[in-house]
């Protein structure tokens, strides 16, 4: 299972909203994004309130805590995915986000999505200043460099937009200023990060499915390099540091990205859908029926059908019981309780020769896994169908694919993962059809952990380095 | 949302399997059936330990203390619905099941899906003897009857017929002597049960899928009337009870039930599926796309849209991780949650005339409120089309349709529900439909929720007033 | 440690209070007698509702669940110490008390204090009449009784004082009917039983300082043989089964009771007091101070003080935040923190000769434990003495000395115990010094743990098989 | 209730000791300096582990989480009181110590009791640097500037000497280098702190019974102005900063110190008694028994009774259960369970003039309860003797008396007092009296919170406002 770095939301409050509630909410519909750490900041004239936990939302934001902050102004919140430390949990509470500090022009809040790429140089900058490090996220160097250039900047504005000068890698952030929420987005965009309006309040967010959930209208996506700035003056936007080649992650439309969000002018359903679509003509298949490993795979295997008029069925039943109970259990019982999260309908599979679809293969394991399943509960074929290419190669743009060893594709062939994971074909999506899903987007795309080919010059041993660094807090 | 009453299982372990393990997974997958509580009893050489409380599987039954629990010969367990009083945790963990009494005959431990229609006849007979109920559900009347009955009888198994005989209503039981796993069903076979088998080991339980989980094999059901007993030397069937005339709940079909599970004979899903088709040709819409509301609606959604020809879509995307967080929750943050469990996904829906088809509707509130995202998402029509008939009167079997005044199709006619909920057009399985779905089924149906006309004699009115003698405990 | 098994409360409102409070407070002042769960059931109207768990009062009862019962007329309530076995919760849990039943005449609740003798006749006998057990405890065969005997008798106190004819061995018990609210005290009289008023209301209750601790004033003690009922015609005392011969358990004094109670007539503080001042004519000792051990022997090292003219000083420090971690911990870390529990004040220690006062002494661990403490911080002799007899036989009416192999006293002489023990010298209190200190007490004593002659007759041999039966529910 | 701001703990393993347990169990036996959080950081070959909460030591730091910690060759701990805002959780808990850092020269974990007076100054010339806070506790400030000091010091000790010529104020500080257990106590001497020994290993503390409690032994004091550290060659001392004039806070003795803890050369319990001896002369009352106000008033009481001649008795019995509850609890309940948590041993008391004797008078409202109390239970007189002089002035070196309009003696005369707590008579002990008592010390005393002469020269307005500038965080 991939995970992605985090989701963030902001939200002002023209409308005498209870944005505490609006955040919180909000963080539910992110949820997707991170489960392993949620937080909310809330700005009253000034005074910043925060509250933020390991664990889901639910578990991090308790309701009677979340009714003792204030009616705020100005809001922002949090998902989390990364656990740097399993054997720590204060790391992980230390590195909980939003990242409250005070500097010399008062509170700031920060909420960060993705990885910087120079974080080690910018450290090793920021401790020969005399800086101290306690909680060990990107959020953290990000607080550092505002509040150093904002000694020499006249704005808030300024200082923001020289911060985003001297970072590198992937960070779409949403803070808060005493009085300001501020929006940015790197410049080669690799993180998704849009405005919506609730009423007349303004709303930053990872994805447009936490804009709708609560009532609200999508407006537009942030601009790779685009500064935004929400005040009691209204809506500003800088776009100094806008750049013309971009590049926003594939992946968010393979498998990060809620479904009914739009990235970038595009369904993220409506790629899968259409990434089902092409793999049925790149790669057929002889089969009764097509099916979709749960959830992601669903829509690709719906393309798949239509494409390929093969039926459309559901094979697998997933127990919607056993999310957290990997979390809190141990040993052979956490392993037996993975598995009796699929069952499978045998009555759709028996004897059928079945195509299964799902949106990418990592380890192989899983897959594996399913298709033992089919063949157990009777299936006579299984063709196992990819709806993007293989996934051979790191990400250094905070996604969590960072260990190549791992990657079932980066070592075997084609006819080695056939024979490994039991199925009696396999098929990947093309490359060329991967980026045709994605050809209406209003941004280029990064397909670095398909291609190794990374649209941003860096060290990349430090970059992969960063990650013991982090560990050795 | 209509409730079903509770799921059993049982295992009779003859392969040296961690039976507490087992038994635990097969919970989870019977936990659809009922989160209110759960419980298991294992019974080690004739010493029966129990663990039970309220809640989810994962919140009753916490792996620090299962792990104490003893490797044991046979077990029970049991998942509960029905929450009698909410304002007293005590009564709801008082009536946690398994039940483990201790009689003459030494320990005895009861598990129970269904409901006895003659609960005040056989209390009162039992008081007039001396009887003291403190548990307050129909497992203890059950219990006490054995009890007395094997006073009288040379084997707990003339005890447990002549028990059956005592017995009126709905009632799937699975017991536990000293040295015995015992199942009954009643006569009309109301609630389902089968037998399955794990390596050599024998299970009982509500549904087929709990045995599938576990990679079980499915071996028959238990038939109306059915006494099974597992000893040291076997397998046994007493079959003097059986009634020719029988009526298996169909509302297990049309929603209790998980679709991934058979009952007696004929699959879930396909039931569900066939219920689409049936109802595309009773109930014909002009439309560009059929959805299902999830996750009841959807298999009845594909036989519709396979049968009309109208495309299948995904319309609704369901947050995973709202879950339990009603309950957790109080107040107004309680509703808005309630509300983002399920986004539309708009880019499917914008512009188009949308058949969307539900199992079936109680109150008709669920149905307002999905039209109602559906339209505000775009679509120029909604059409509701429900998989099942007009539901208009209460059950007295063990399903918590007990208030034929918030049955919308009880007090409206068509018309005023179709505007009430604010559909373009509404259309219903009809009774021969429904009846059609399980025509291959080797029991007949009750079908008394849906006509009124009960398949066993009894007086309505003490049947229904059991329940508020119930909240008198 | 000896335990106590358990302490009970009751409160019929003729003042408007918050009974459901008043009685939460009282379990607070009489958890000294009972750690392992604490419950308490409220009436109104004749609806009973109830809470209890395991643990300590602030854990089975937390403030939630007490604000969602309702204001009642009469409430008892229960602390309970026995725990049956450690490894199953659940029978703890079912154990629980008060006991809510219902029976051919309405409700009934139970909190009982003590143990019954012929428990064992008394299942028999219920079990040949179809009796099924759950909770395990004896009130529940008090229950059973009273439903029983209710069928045969036209009142309740009727029917309470044939139950009362047919329990043998140690009862405070406190019961609540629809109506009434109803205490009996054993005609030994074993365990405490008093008699208070708070305004216009009546209570029943263990210990006097429950009463107290309220704001209310005691009035008398139940006598033993005495049956007590409030109900809305005022207050009523039924002596027909009172006897001449008394028992009142002298442990009560020595160790159970809190010393601000007042017990049959005398101070439970002064009894100890006195105690120490008689120990110390019999068991003189050269010294330069005298302290007691926390908590339980400070009042007779006070009295051991004043009479030998040794002055009284504060050797040992209590931790005051330890208290639950035994429970919580396991393994090494348990040990160290039972032994950071007391910590010796050097300077008042070092280079004198000690006398150390103890209330009693079980296993002589505790013992040895302190004199090593006391040596190790400088002090150049330690003298013991023990505030009661040597302690010897076991104990059949309500208390856990149970095990005679365990009792240091029923083995070794007094020279063994002083050297197994570390101490330079060792004295206890008279048996004859023990009767001097309760000489003003209404009702006599019980002394069998100290004698090996009990009050009354029974099968030693059942009594005590009595635990094993339970455990094996 | 006064509450003093910390206990600190540092040990240095030389005998492969598991030290996390044994900073665990110190914390225990600090606890009373501390109840809002606690702490412990571990280093293993200069990686460095920590946990740490609100609450308890046994609520911060569970037993689960303390096992997956690793054995190490350093740890430090620390136990808080202050809660700086108690609707924000998160900021009590960013605000936990130790505080684990990482800058230039690796990592650095701290562990601070006192208050520093310079703070505002400091952190305005950090912010000047680019600094930002995320802390808010003076442990951040103190951290920082080692940090920037190591920038320009060639050891770390160079550094701590530097830092500590910066800061004013109150400090006992342990501190944990990759390789190096370092203490510093600030040139006042404000706050203890001890050096002892476990066998090889070597301990920092605030109070010897921590010590003590451990097995070990007491070896001295740490120098008011010495930096001393431990590390694989030994034991280090430096005393560049150390000045002639000093001044312990001498509320340590009165009241925040544990009893059996020896402060610089003197035994807190000793110095208690002794001012109750020294106020048995100074204000002498007619009557019938002495008694001292659990826990703190007691040794006081024990020497006013020596002193005077007067018996001294045990007035008041104490609910050991009560004890977390007043934090658990809301509204009506928690006035009432604070009240129940003194009982009067009436048998004491009845128609006796009584001497009760406190340590000390904040408010009254104790003193006014206490006073009422003995009344209630029928005492004829009741005489109030406080073992310190009246309480008028703020503290600014680490106590929480902030509030002067909070304490009663500061607005009202004796007569006033004496009026408004309803006592026969009142008499304090004389500031010549409680310099008596502190002769011995080894440090001058600080007794600004007396004569509101304060040791330090300092901007008083500044030092105030630190705290409200903490809240704006």
């Amino acid at each position: 299972m991939l995970n992605e770095d985090c989701g963030v939301f902001g939200i002002y409050n023209n409308d005498n909203l209870d944005i505490v509630e609006e955040t919180y909410l909000a963080l539910l519909s992110l949820q997707h994004r991170g489960q392993a750490g949620a937080g909310l900041a809330v700005n009253k004239d000034g005074e910043i309130k925060c509250l933020k936990d390991v664990g889901l939302v639910s578990e991090a934001l308790n309701q009677k805590n979340l009714e003792k902050l204030p009616e705020g102004n100005i809001a922002i919140g949090h998902v989390r995915n990364v656990r740097y430390d399993l054997t720590d949990p204060n790391i992980d509470r230390a590195a909980a986000q939003p990242l409250v500090i005070r500097y010399i022009n008062g509170s700031l809040s920060i909420a960060h999505n993705g990885s910087l790429t120079n974080v080690v140089e910018l450290k090793k900058e920021l401790e020969l200043g005399g800086a101290i490090f306690q909680a060990g996220c990107d959020a953290e160097i990000i607080s550092y460099i505002v509040a150093s250039q904002r000694l020499i900047s006249a704005t808030i504005e300024e200082a923001v937009e020289k911060t985003m000068n001297k970072l590198k890698g992937a960070f779409s952030v949403v803070m808060m200023s005493p009085s300001k929420l501020i929006g940015m987005r790197d410049t080669n965009g690799f993180r998704p990060l849009c405005i919506g309006k609730l009423k007349n309040s303004y709303i930053l967010t990872s994805e447009s499915c936490a804009i709708e959930s609560l009532g609200g209208k999508f407006v537009r996506d942030v601009k790779p390099g685009e500064i935004v700035v929400v005040d009691d003056e209204g809506f500003h936007s800088y776009m100094n540091n806008c750049k013309e080649k971009t590049s926003m992650c594939v992946f968010e439309y393979v498998y990060f990205a809620r479904p009914d969000s739009v990235l970038d002018g595009i369904s993220v359903y409506q790629t899968r859908r259409k990434a089902g679509a092409i793999l049925a003509k790149e790669c057929p298949a002889e089969a009764d029926i097509v099916c979709g490993v749960p959830d992601s795979g669903i829509p690709a295997a719906m393309g798949y059908s239509v494409e390929s008029g093969i039926p459309y069925e559901i094979a697998f039943i997933k127990n919607k019981y056993t999310g957290r109970l990997f979390i809190q259990q141990e040993g052979k019982i956490r392993d037996r309780t993975k598995k009796i999260k699929l069952n499978v309908l045998s009555a759709n599979v028996k004897g059928k020769r079945v195509v299964v679809v799902d949106d990418s293969i990592i380890r192989g394991t899983t897959s594996a896994n399913i298709i033992k399943m089919l063949k157990d509960a009777g299936a006579r074929e299984v063709h196992l169908r990819v709806a993007s290419p293989p996934l051979s190669n790191v990400c250094y743009y905070g996604t969590d694919i960072k260990d190549k060893d791992k990657l079932i594709a980066a070592a075997k062939s084609l006819k080695e993962i056939e024979k490994q994971i039991g199925a009696d074909s396999i098929g990947y999506l093309s490359f060329d059809g991967l980026k045709k899903t994605v050809e209406d987007s209003q941004v280029g795309v990064c397909t670095g952990c398909f291609t190794g080919e990374y649209p941003a010059e860096f060290s990349k041993k430090i970059a992969v380095d960063r990650y013991s660094e982090k560990l050795s807090y």
